[in-house]
Parts: structure tokens; sequence; C-alpha cells
């Protein structure tokens, strides 16, 4: 089957901004393979970020050489690198756009781990400078451009907040009733929870901005937290392996349990695990950007929308399905985060199912590859990467080393 | 009489950032007669910026080491400065506030000219990363020396929007009903007009963070546009006299229209001149920020949002003040800027009120004051420099000169 991927209507050029990253290069390929022209821009920040950790994908990635060079003997195709940072490089992406007069701009070229936005004042402030400036100056290079371009961004579900919900958070805009009894519809209230969901919240109100004042059009995906690994067209050849982060810093909570089980330690839950986020698997998120793409807002509409998840789960639910699985213990430790121990969500994913969306869901089949991949590559794995290294304030930072 | 001052109940050490600027300088002074110990930080941004626009505040301002060596011999009190940026100083500040240990920050240093944020690519890049990374850097600051240190920021009455308000707006928050009957008391909605407004959105999320994930103690004050030009303070001595900005980017609405009056030359009014602004004189200014330092909120509380304006206008009734005042004619322009054409806008100062504050109104005597001194440095004005420069999209550029 062709699992829910669609020809698109018509062969767009995009420019896939993060590329070399852990949605970008499945997403660029996925575009590829689709029939889209697809260029990738990167700085290759996250690879020197791992310098700077001290650690490294547990899947052993390609340069962006090698990975374009498999990419042509397997596909045909050919996808164009520019090595640049869009935060900094102002006149290289403006040119770039001007010169390629791309369908469509993917955004995914931000620092993007919440634990790492809050390790210390230089990563804070990297996290600022990076995510606004490389949103920003997008916006400013097609609005300079004069072009027609659609902004495609990833945005997180982290800018609704993680209390409790509510109700079924919808998807960006809310109707609320204002003294006197007006009502409005106004953008969600955000209540972002470290420095780098700030910084989504912060890209929001520039799209709102630049959609109102020069028409662009752009579309926000509020995407849930990412698992997986691989998808089939990363699967094709082994040197198209996409990465896979284990650590604290950028693991995804279900890619260190999934980590920590092949190692055969226990898994470690926040708290009480009681925290529900919402989750989707790295082949929709290609998928997904997919659709998007074949389906702008209209010159003129409101920034537009979508929650991009599949489903929601309390940290716990899924520690337990993993420990089910691998028969390994689940362990609570001290909570790195300020964040509520326990909280609801309820989120609405209409906009996406009505555009012929069908999330994989975590089912036994998906998991246990994860778990295949983990295991494969386990003596790459440093285990002492998996515990929490960022804390969201100095108070909790001694109430989790004081319990060591 | 004291015109509304007060001593504060203890002597406190307070670090005014941009405090060279139009509003800084005399908050400095204001401070420091009362009795605080003032720190002035600035790297001399603005002054650099009329020289990229080619004019010159109208009135001869001296530089910082001129001013400071004059208000210690008026007043006998020494007020260090220290040169740098705050947006890229990032350890300057750091130590600053280490070292002095200050009880207050107040925070002006930011660009702060909407048409300016709206003039082309690079001023856009530069108002977004100034005055995002100088608000960041504050606040990371603060945290890193884990002192309790009360910051004082300068926002504006354009992040609730200048469509019609639809009632009282509030300050800072608003009651809301949200689907379900649910109460709740959320930010405003923002709804930024400018580059430079939505910074100050951008400035709101980034207190609402470091409020709830650091306690740290933030009042924001959303000021209306401020007129006048000196203070009792600045006029002790012409040598400490306040910068008066009449130019199409930095001069506000009421000092554009007294210079075009000293020259003789017709107020132009953008559009009809509907719309409809909140006022505030620059003495009010200065004391509004001394009873923001007298009263901070308490460790734990959320931010303070004060709205700090004295009354609202609409722009062709102040045009028609003036003309009345001076014999000028008044004329109708293309608006440079996208904007409601006409808006209702009625705005709470409840909080300053309450704290004794009584605004100095547009009077005439005060009006006169200021036409006194629009008249006595008028050789000094360039009157090409009063007409819109900065336009806010490609469209609107087209039909303004289109006009001429
Ligand atoms: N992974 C998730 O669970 C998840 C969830 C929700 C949203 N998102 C969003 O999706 C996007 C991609 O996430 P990811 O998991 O692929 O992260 P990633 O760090 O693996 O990829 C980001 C890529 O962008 C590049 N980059 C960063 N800053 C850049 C700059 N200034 N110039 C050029 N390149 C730059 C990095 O080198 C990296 O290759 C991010 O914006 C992220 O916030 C991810
Ligand atoms: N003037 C108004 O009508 C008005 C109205 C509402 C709010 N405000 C706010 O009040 C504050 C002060 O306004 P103003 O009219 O005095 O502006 P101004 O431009 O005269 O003063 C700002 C000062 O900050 C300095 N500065 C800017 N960026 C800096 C940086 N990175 N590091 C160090 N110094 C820096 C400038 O050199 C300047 O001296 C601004 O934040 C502004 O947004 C002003």
């Amino acid at each position: 089957g062709t699992n829910g991927m669609f020809t698109p209507s018509e062969k767009k050029k995009v420019i896939v901004l993060g590329g070399d990253g852990f949605c970008g290069w499945p997403t660029a390929l996925y575009l590829s393979e689709i029939g889209h022209d697809v260029i990738i821009v990167d700085n290759l920040s996250r690879r020197a970020i791992d310098l700077e950790l001290e650690c490294d994908s547990l899947t052993p990635i390609q340069s962006m050489g090698e990975r374009l060079k498999v990419w042509k003997q397997v596909s045909g195709k050919e996808i164009p690198f520019h090595f640049f940072d869009v935060a900094k490089s102002y006149e290289l992406l403006r040119e770039l756009i001007a010169r390629e007069k791309p369908d469509a701009v993917v955004h995914f070229a931000e620092q993007r781990a919440a634990p790492y936005s809050m390790k210390g004042p230089y990563q804070k402030k990297y996290t600022i400078d990076n995510n606004v400036n490389g949103t920003h100056n997008l916006l400013c290079a097609i609005v300079e451009s004069g072009l027609d371009v659609h902004v495609v961004h990833l945005g997180t579900m982290g800018v609704y907040g993680y209390g409790t919900s509510g109700g079924e958070i919808p998807e960006g805009y809310i109707d609320v009733t204002l003294p006197g009894g007006r009502e409005s519809n106004i953008l969600h209230p955000m209540s972002p929870g470290s420095v780098y969901h700030m910084t989504k919240c912060l890209d929001q109100l520039l799209f709102q901005f630049y959609q109102r004042n020069d028409e662009l059009r752009i579309t926000d995906l509020h995407q849930g937290i990412v698992w997986g690994t691989n998808t089939p067209w990363t699967k094709k050849d082994e040197r198209l392996i996409n990465r896979f982060d284990y650590d604290s810093d950028y693991g995804t909570v279900l890619n260190r349990f999934l980590m920590q089980a092949a190692m055969g330690y226990p898994l470690t839950v926040y708290g009480t695990g009681g925290q529900t986020r919402a989750f989707i698997h790295i082949e929709d998120t290609a998928k997904c950007i997919g659709l998007a793409i074949e389906n702008p807002p209209k010159s003129g509409d409101r920034v537009e929308i979508f929650n991009q998840i599949a489903e929601t789960h309390r940290v716990r639910d899924l520690a337990k399905i993993i420990a089910d699985l691998t028969g390994c213990e689940v362990k609570s430790v001290n909570n790195p985060r300020k964040e509520a121990a326990e909280n609801e969500l309820e989120v609405s994913n209409k906009k996406f199912r009505s555009l012929g969306y069908e999330p994989i869901s975590l089912g036994t089949g998906l998991l246990e590859e994860v778990t295949q991949v983990a295991d494969k590559y386990k003596d790459r794995c440093d285990v002492d990467k998996i515990m929490p290294s960022s804390f969201w304030n100095k108070k909790i930072e001694e109430q989790c080393t004081d319990d060591v």
C-alpha cells in the first residue's frame, strides 16, 4: 500500500530549512519521493550541539554529502544542499528565495529541545536568538522578494501550555466572550513551559503580524512529540538512516524509554508520570507536511493552524506499554522541569483528518521496530546521557541533585 | 508645589537601561532628584540612528559626559554611566548587576519608533534583534545573579492593538468566558501594528515566562505616546535639556505638529485623523516610574501591568488644538501606516491613580511651553524630515508616493 501517501496535484519547488534534522531529513525525502523539487538548507548546528553535549545520534547518520549521493542513487532525484545559518545569513536566504522562487518553504530550522533551552544562560540566549531571528529573517526575506511563497512552520503543542486543557484544544484559535458579552475569536492563550516553547509563541506573533501586514500565506503546525526513527524513505538504504536522539536533552520521552529498555535499565518517569502529552510518528510528520503544502491558505486568509498530532497519552502509561513489551522496570525520579505533575489534554486534529490523514498509532508493531533499532545500535549508547542534566531553575536543580 | 513628587520610603539603587534617551534621561534625573542611587547604561544607539536618518534632536542635547557633569554641579549627585549594548554584551550586564546588586532595573533600552521599525529589512531585523535579545538578556542575567531585582519595563499601549477597543481596556489582563462556560483571566489579546509594537508583545511573553519559572518581580508599563520636552529637572540648566524628535520616524505625533506649527507649515494628519491614541506628558513618565519602583509586586505575584497614560484623543482633535493655538492649517495626507482609519479607545489607568498619580493634561499652558521650545530652536529644524519616509508595505508606499 501507499501508507496514506498521495500524489500532489502539482509539482512544487520546496525549500526545507533544517533539512538535516530529525524531522527535516525524512520530510525532505518524502517530499522528493512524491515528486516535489526539494532544496535543503541547514547549518548543521544540531550536529555541533552533539559535540557540545558529548553525545551522538544512536543511529550512525551519514554526512549530508553522503546522504544526498545515496538518495540520488536510490531515487534518481537530486536535492541541492546549502550550508548557512538562516538566523544569521539573511542575505543568503533572501538571495536563495529570490533566485529559486519556491512555492513553499518548510521551516524546521530552530533549536528544538526544551531541556537544552533551559540548561544555562548560553543555551537560553542561543535558543531565543536563533529561533526568533531565523523565523523573522524568513518572513522578512519573503516580503522583500515580493513573491507569494507559502510558509509551513513547525510549531509545538506546547504553545497552549500543559495545564489541564478543560476541554478539547481547538486548532490555534478559540472562541471567547469578552466583558460586555462581546463574542470574539482569538489566538489560543499561550502558556509556554520553557524558553524553547516560548520561542514558538513568539513565532506565532510574528506570523500573525506578517500575515496581516503583508498578506503572507502561512501554515503553522502545532506538532506533538515525535517518536520513531525510520520511514519508508529512510529505509531504502542504511546510509539514509534518520537520527535517533536518546539523551535527556534531545531524546523525546518515548525514544528515551526505548533506549533504556534496550540497555536493560529502568524507565525513568519524571515525578508521577501523570503528564499527558500528544504524540505523532515521524512518518506522519512527513505526510502531514505534504498535506499542508498541498492545501495552503488563500492569499489574505488568516494564519492557518493545524494540530499535528495522532493521539495523547500519560507518560506513565507509555512507560507501562514499553515495560510490558520489554519486561523492564519503571522508576520515578524527581522532575527536572517546572510543570504540572498531572494534567489532562484533549486535542482536536480534525483539520488533518478532513484532508485524509489516518494517523499511525502507538501499536506494538511499530514500537517493536523502534526497539529493534535501539537494540541494533545499543553499543553506540552512552547510558549516562539519559539522566536529566538540565534543570528549570536553581531550586529544582537542588532537589534533583540532592536525590542522587 | 512638588508637582506630585514624593519622597520614596527607602533609598534604592536603580540601574536605568537606555538612560540617554527621550524618556530615560529625564527619568534618571527624577529618580536621582528624589534620592535614589542611579546608574545609567546606554550604547548611544539612538544618537547613531540620527546619523543614519540624517537628522538630529531639535534641542541641542549634550554628550553624556557633559550632562552628568552638569547634573553633579546642580544637584551634588553622581550618576555613573556605562557604555555598552544590553542586547549584545550580556556579560557586562550580568557583571554590572552582580556587582551593583540593584533594587530595581528600569528598562528603556529598546528601538522604539514604529515607522523606523517598518522602514526596510535592515530596520525590521535590527528592531527584533535589539529588543528581544535586550529584554531576554536582562531577565537571564537577573536569574543568573540569583538576586531579587525588580524589573520595570516600558511597554506600549500598542500591544492591545488600535482597533476599536469596545469597552475600557483593563490593565494587562482580561476576563473571558471560554467554551463550556469556564471563566478565565488571561493576558489581553495582542494585536501589534508594527514590528516595533510586536517586540513589545514578545517582551510580554518573556515576562510571563520568567515570572512563572523564576519568580522574577516584574512591572510592565503600557505607556501611551509621550509628548513634551522638558521637566523641572532637565530645566535646571540648559545643558541638561532633553531631546526633542520631530522627524517622521521618531517624532511622536504631537511633537511633529508643534514643529510644523513653529515652522509655519500645515499640520499633516494621516488620513482622516480619526485614530484615537493615548497620551502622557514626559514629566508624568518619570513620576509614574518613581511610583512603580515604590510599589513593586511581591515575590511570586504575577507580572504587574499598569496602563501609563493620562488621556486619549483623536489625532484630528489634537491637530485642531494646536491649529487653534498657533493659527496654522491642518492638511490630510495618505496614511503611511496600515491601521484602522478611525478607532475608539477607552483605557483604564486606575492603578496609577490609586497610587496618587494626578496626570498632567494637554492644557494650553504646557502646550505653549513646548511651542516655545519648538520656536526657540527652529533654525535647527530640517522641515523635509517631518514628512513620512517609512511605509508599512509596498502597496502603501506606492499610494503615498503617487500622491506627491
Ligand atoms: N522532534 C519533535 O518531537 C518535535 C515536536 C514538535 C515540534 N518540532 C519542531 O520541528 C522542527 C524540527 O525538529 P527536529 O526534531 O527535526 O529538530 P532537529 O534539531 O533534529 O532539526 C533541526 C534542524 O535545523 C537545523 N538548524 C537549526 N537552526 C538553524 C539555523 N539557524 N540555520 C540553519 N539550520 C538550522 C539544525 O542543524 C537541524 O538539522 C523544530 O522546529 C521543532 O521545534 C519537533
Ligand atoms: N517615546 C514614547 O512616546 C514612548 C511611548 C511608549 C513607550 N515608550 C517606550 O519607552 C522606552 C524609551 O523610549 P524613548 O522615547 O526614551 O526612546 P529613545 O530611543 O529616545 O531611548 C531609548 C534609549 O535606549 C538606548 N538603547 C537602545 N537599545 C539599546 C541597547 N541595546 N543597549 C543599550 N542602550 C540601548 C538608546 O540609545 C536610547 O538612548 C522605549 O522602550 C519605548 O518603547 C516610549
